[in-house]
């Protein structure tokens, strides 16, 4: 199979080449602006004789049509993945999420691909009135624009799967964790306390509850979904069986570190406007293949504060 | 009340100017790029002293936001409206429908104004598995860009009124009938029937049903939910408590005209691709603020034929 990975430089998508690539019969197309990808991720990849690396923007639709051709299976994950500051660029989840779907859809439909995987989020429930959150819960709110794009993104999928026949996977991802992790609390907790270990300001109450799944029990789960199911569209929760408080974490990170900061809270019940106090996933329908999450979300939260240790060189890049 | 209406020359746009523009305290704006608007459905309307008429496209950010500002509501009628075409022209939904409604937030928010109502859609129930579909039905999956294009303008307008304190109003339309109609079955029949009254051509098996409002319940439905909510985001389904079989109305029109053609049924129980074979909304939420359409669909059907008769222009016009 030649699989073709926009975002394929990023956190989940290296992970995902290095899986894909290890199978010799396996070809592997990484395709990344390095915006957000970083060339650390890939340099052993770059080196195997079935990958090859693009450097190339999903808005630029010329280079994305040229590339795509001859691949069997699309994994769209390139996006703007920062959910927090959306207010203050109200333009870069359109061009980068939406339009930028909308541009590997064509892209692919052009060159005659119509198999596609996509990274969307369980933000897509918006505060969900119904916890934990099944696929077909009721019709949500959106609550912010990463969401709203990412719904816009899943929409667009659809509508082409029944349009023009392709077959569309879609994970709605809990926050992952682990090695190559890049941004979010433990990435930006670490910072603040690399700085200051005796004081770490915390956005919001605290009281957050938010679920986190593993990066390797994440990409076992994608593959779990495409091996196993095959319907028009696939919707796909992706998460673990718990949750937990920011504070749990902030517990977990400082035990492990062997510190005990002041805590410094922004109070109020959300971490920023858009944030969901209550993230939990329902994630029946893919244990219901057989997958199980090796990981518990504590394991995973040490698993990354010991990756962001031996590089802490992510810091002076982003 | 300053109100700006994109889409302000089209069929609904231009009634809702006609209804607005009858109190003399308000102040209308039409905005519209005559692209399917008509300027005969605005030619009474630009005399009134308190209309102002600009022709302008919502895509033209620059016209746009100098247009919208000292406004104090926003009706964002302006769309690509027919969805049966979507798969023929990929991006057309996409830009009109999802960057517009963008650019229109975008421009409000550099204006300074904060309320908005939006032409959403009952297709954005997909093929929805409660039926009549209440606002919170399950988590539809999206069958055509259509309906994609509205569920993105949909998310980013809920995404503005939590992130940037908007208030807006998002109504899902059922297809609505009457004066000033300019696509859609009857539309179609009356052509073909035109042409040749002893023939028609019915897309699909004609078994598919649907749910039709008149244009001047549509009006009044849309300002009883302005008039009496103000939540943060107020969704409704605007629709009557009937549907009929397309059948149904092809007899309807032919029993008016006294003809009886030969019908030549295309076949399959979807008119088109993406095509919803059963669209029947729950209004409960609208009924329960004391509106209630005044017009069956029978009588909705015959007002459009009779509209139609006597404006044959518009088919020259299209």
């Amino acid at each position: 199979m030649k699989y073709f990975i926009t975002g394929g430089a990023g956190f989940i998508g290296s992970s995902l080449a290095d899986k894909l690539s290890d199978d010799p019969a396996n070809q592997v197309i990484i395709y990344d602006n390095m915006s957000t990808g970083f060339s650390e991720f890939i340099e052993a990849l770059s080196d195997k004789v079935n990958v090859k690396v693009i450097y190339g923007d999903v808005l630029d639709e010329q280079k994305l049509n040229e590339s795509i051709i001859g691949s069997d299976f699309v994994f769209h994950l390139s996006a703007n993945a920062d959910v927090r500051f959306g207010l203050m660029h109200p333009k870069r989840d359109l061009e980068q999420n939406t339009i930028a779907t909308h541009n590997v859809l064509e892209a692919m439909r052009l060159g005659g691909v119509n198999k596609i995987a996509f990274s969307s989020t369980g933000s897509v429930y918006g505060e969900a009135p119904v916890i934990p959150t099944p696929e077909d819960c009721p019709f949500p709110v959106q609550t912010s624009l990463y969401a709203s794009s990412k719904l816009a993104g899943e929409a667009l999928i659809s509508s082409y799967c029944e349009g023009f026949g392709f077959t569309g996977y879609i994970f709605r991802f809990v926050s992952i964790l682990g090695e190559r992790y890049t941004h979010g609390h433990v990435f930006d907790f670490y910072r603040q306390l690399m700085n200051n270990p005796n004081e770490l300001k915390v956005l919001g109450n605290g009281k957050q509850r938010k679920s986190y799944l593993y990066i390797e029990d994440c990409i076992n789960a994608m593959m779990t979904i495409i091996n196993n199911t095959s319907d028009k569209v696939n919707i796909y929760n992706l998460g673990t069986d718990e949750y937990c408080e920011v504070n749990n974490s902030i517990q977990w990170i400082c035990e492990y570190l062997g510190i005990n900061p002041k805590l410094d809270y922004t109070g109020g019940e959300r971490g920023w406007v858009g944030d969901n106090p209550f993230i939990f996933l329902d994630c029946g329908k893919l244990k219901d293949l057989g997958w199980k999450a090796e990981l518990s979300i504590k394991e995973a939260v040490i698993k990354t504060v010991q990756y962001i240790e031996k590089n802490t060189w992510i810091y002076d890049r982003r």
